[in-house]
């Protein structure tokens, strides 16, 4: 499993994906689902990944040789647009899925996966894509201003409750990281290291980007302080009169 | 769907359930989950259901016939041990789904169902279980000291980071319902009314039994304040150095 976020603020981008994948309890390993692609100035794309890993990663591998081989050809170095951008992972996901789809259904093994993807090209606004496994795409919206892949639930209650498009990057950074803690204590297939990626609105490059390890001081601090500040929380809730001597 | 929470605490036991049924999105439907059997004095006994609607009620039904119509074989009116009502609820789950599992699986209609059973019988302590569609069961430990059946995952963190042993009956229950609600955002198939039940243990009657509907002042404040409270609690964690300019 993975637990990827992306969320699309006034103030910019935020992503955060975990980098724990397994095959089986048996076969945990570490694996990054954060991609990023830039060009300094005129562009900065970011994917994340969820699904199959041989699914996500090569479609990854083939947009990267063909902006790498193919100059002329239609690619992730001279998309106009972050519609092209969804538009080529969704292609890129189909064709890989023609090519290997029928060997892992043979085998009862899942062939589908989807992508995260966001960023900026110079001449229009920071934008956020959902990409299906069918490689059919959507838009993140004002209502909802933010897409989870993978193990989404355990995390979802505190990015819907708090993100708006007005929260700050920083405090969007916090929640994502608040909605992955949720999700690695629940979820063992989800876990460390965390990759974030924080993008500053027209800044056409990686604001902040920074891996964090399980013993990260900050993170611990993190779990530390928000496990103790549900407590306080909820205790400083309005008691209801009919609960009042429920304790004797 | 469905989605219901029991707690097994040192002060006692704490139930809260939903009351929305549905055979799809077209098909919305009101049922209380929750049925107590009781005997002031002697016995509390409490079930909460989750899954196939027919199944879950069929087993109550045989149930409390039984208990009712033969009163010398064993039931829940005479069962010694809480031990014995989780066995009696797997018994007649499997006799039920003997009955009907053919019909409905040849119409591709899932037959499964759980119960969270717990209670107390004069002489031991109060207890819970959680009942499979197998009809085997398992008890509550003290390292995780509650149950959730059906749509578990969006209101599991909050439990998972406050409920200990020790934890308050009105701690407990503002937990149970702030989990709720975090569940009935996520998921429309849960949906009030929500019945809770608190019991003191030694008390062997209810102590609070309330019906909670969707417009319930207190639990319209509930809300509110949790969401406001969450807020603020992301703003008060620590900031990450690393963060602290990316807002610009």
């Amino acid at each position: 499993m993975t637990y990827c976020i992306g969320m699309n603020l006034d103030a910019g981008l935020v992503f955060l994906s975990d980098a724990r994948t397994n095959a089986g309890v048996d076969d945990l390993r570490s694996a990054g689902k954060m991609r990023t692609f830039g060009a300094d100035g005129e562009r900065l794309l970011v994917t994340l990944s969820a699904g199959n890993l041989s699914l996500t990663q090569n479609v990854l591998n083939l947009l990267d040789q063909r902006a790498r081989h193919e100059p002329d050809r239609p690619g992730l170095h001279n998309a106009r647009s972050m519609v092209d951008v969804a538009q080529l992972v969704g292609d890129c996901m189909r064709e890989v899925r023609a090519r290997d789809e029928a060997y892992l259904r043979a085998r009862d093994i899942d062939p589908t996966g989807s992508f995260i993807v966001g960023g900026q090209i110079a001449g229009e606004a920071p934008r956020l894509f959902l990409v299906y496994s069918e490689g059919n795409f959507i838009e993140s919206t004002p209502e909802t201003p933010y897409f989870q892949t993978g193990e989404t639930r355990f995390g979802k209650p505190i990015i819907d409750r708090v993100i708006v498009p007005g929260t700050s990057l920083h405090e969007a950074s916090k929640c994502a990281l608040v909605s992955m803690d949720s999700t690695m204590r629940a979820n063992l297939s989800v876990g460390p290291p965390l990759d974030l990626l924080v993008y500053r609105r027209d800044s056409l490059g990686a604001t902040i980007q920074r891996r964090l390890e399980e013993t990260d001081p900050y993170l611990m601090t993190l779990q530390r302080q928000w496990n103790d500040a549900l407590r306080i929380a909820l205790n400083a809730l309005q008691p209801a009169p009919w609960l009042d001597d429920c304790d004797g």
